[in-house]
């Protein structure tokens, strides 16, 4: 298996996670199946879109249809493996970490391969990581996670972007470390939410 | 006249079509006749600058001035014809299935022109097709049409998209039977509409 | 110091004032530092990455690092000088209708030097003066400002477009030039806030 291979195999597991994540929204929200099916691919596929757009490149998504395994595989199980519903919440923030986690390694990585600076690789990075998330809650009229200030949401995405564009400076980025920065970030983001971690208010000295 | 220009008066015909169902929004919503403007083009241009950014070229809206006149005339018709607004939800549904067929069958031809996959193909179909209504309730606030359970959106757009691919290996796909998927796309989705067909929940079991 | 400087120091201003109107939004609404980070992030480059991608071009914002320094300066001025919010609304309207005036030329101009034809120019011009405020209130969950029917919004940024395009016609198309039209634009955005300047509804004769 080369490391190209590796590299889709992850791709191809971030958008398994947020496509997760999308259709169990979907569930909580009552939406019918094509409904679920829509919305996972958006979020699972929408990160990527624009992360290839950007670069400049025919998003991946469009170019190999093996893109569109991912969010059927996920609609159908939440279509089978769901009929109660007590554990969705935890189970979507779950999901969601492991998409954020391997998009912020790969986005980063993908941006890096492309001669951006190190500056906007991290940007690239933390925007292909959070983008989806974003699409799927604005759409379902969510306030997005992601503004939840009882939350530690970007900062993990922002970390292990960081670190992705250290190891490559130092030359060694490779299937290993960024496997390794995806699941680092996916405990940071894990934790922060289990253990309730915080960041200061938009403004300082503003109560809560 | 040839081929391509009755290409571009159906893509036309699918920007004045979901032009009509922004600007009857923005109607039912108080918006301002700028605001009616701004959301006609929104919902109008939308979906097929996205599917033409997928593409990787420069989108028709904004290489053909013609594409500005369907916005136009839509909010001037809505303007100067609809002093009462008792029909607005169901003229809405009907302009809103015309953008929808018409773009999903011109979407899919244009990814296979450009040598999408198959499954590629489909799936930019349906996200043109969709993407200008998706654009319209999100940024109107509305709850997505497409997420609704008591509604059958999509499917549609995925049988016509599907259908177009079919037509095209079999290597008859031409003006007419491009116009011919639209209309069937058409029909199914009003009908779908009209006697409330439904497809099952994202989630197995879940009662209404 | 050039031409191109200048139009690059005029763009970073644009993206600061948006920054700036996103950074504020977030601080009245709750969000945390990051969130007002990636908001004010959103909200100054969002509408720059649009009219790029539409150019065609890499994304500025992804090409120079320089991009990322608005944001963080808009949330670090918002988050150490803000203590007291009373008037929050007001400079917010102010920020982004500097937002609006800059990018309005800029977007404008831009699109004239890639060859767009002038109605597209218009197009492209109005789309990234409204773009970062549009993206900034829909991912906040508010009604976008955009389609407020008491407010004058679009107005400015239609009648800044097409005036840079006649002075471009007349080759008077340069640095003071298009700073002029920005101030002209930014003046004219907020005297129509001041005054509850007002345009006609989208339908004829409804009452508000």
């Amino acid at each position: 298996m080369t490391e190209i291979d590796v590299i889709l195999i992850l791709d191809l597991l971030g958008v398994f996670f947020f496509a997760m994540s999308g259709c169990l929204l979907a569930a909580r929200k009552g939406f019918d199946i094509v409904g679920s099916l829509l919305l996972g691919s958006l979020v699972g596929l929408g990160g990527g879109v624009v992360r290839d757009l950007i670069i400049g490149i025919v998003p991946a998504a469009f170019s190999n249809p093996l893109y569109i395994v991912p969010p059927v595989l996920a609609t159908l199980l939440v279509y089978f493996l769901f009929s109660h519903v007590e554990r969705f919440g935890g189970l979507l923030v779950v999901f969601d970490a492991g998409g954020l986690a391997v998009f912020c390694a790969i986005g980063t990585q993908k941006a890096l391969e492309f001669d951006l600076n190190p500056v906007s690789s991290i940007l690239l990075g933390v925007t292909t990581a959070v983008g989806g998330g974003l699409l799927r809650d604005v759409t379902a009229n969510e306030v997005p996670r992601i503004f939840d200030p009882q939350d530690v949401y970007a900062v993990p995405a922002f970390a292990g972007a960081a670190l992705m564009v250290l190891l490559d400076s130092l030359g060694w980025s490779n299937v290993i470390t960024i496997s390794a920065v995806a699941v680092a970030v996916f405990g940071f983001r894990v934790l922060a939410w289990r253990y309730h971690w915080q960041v200061p208010l938009a403004v300082q000295g503003w109560r809560r």
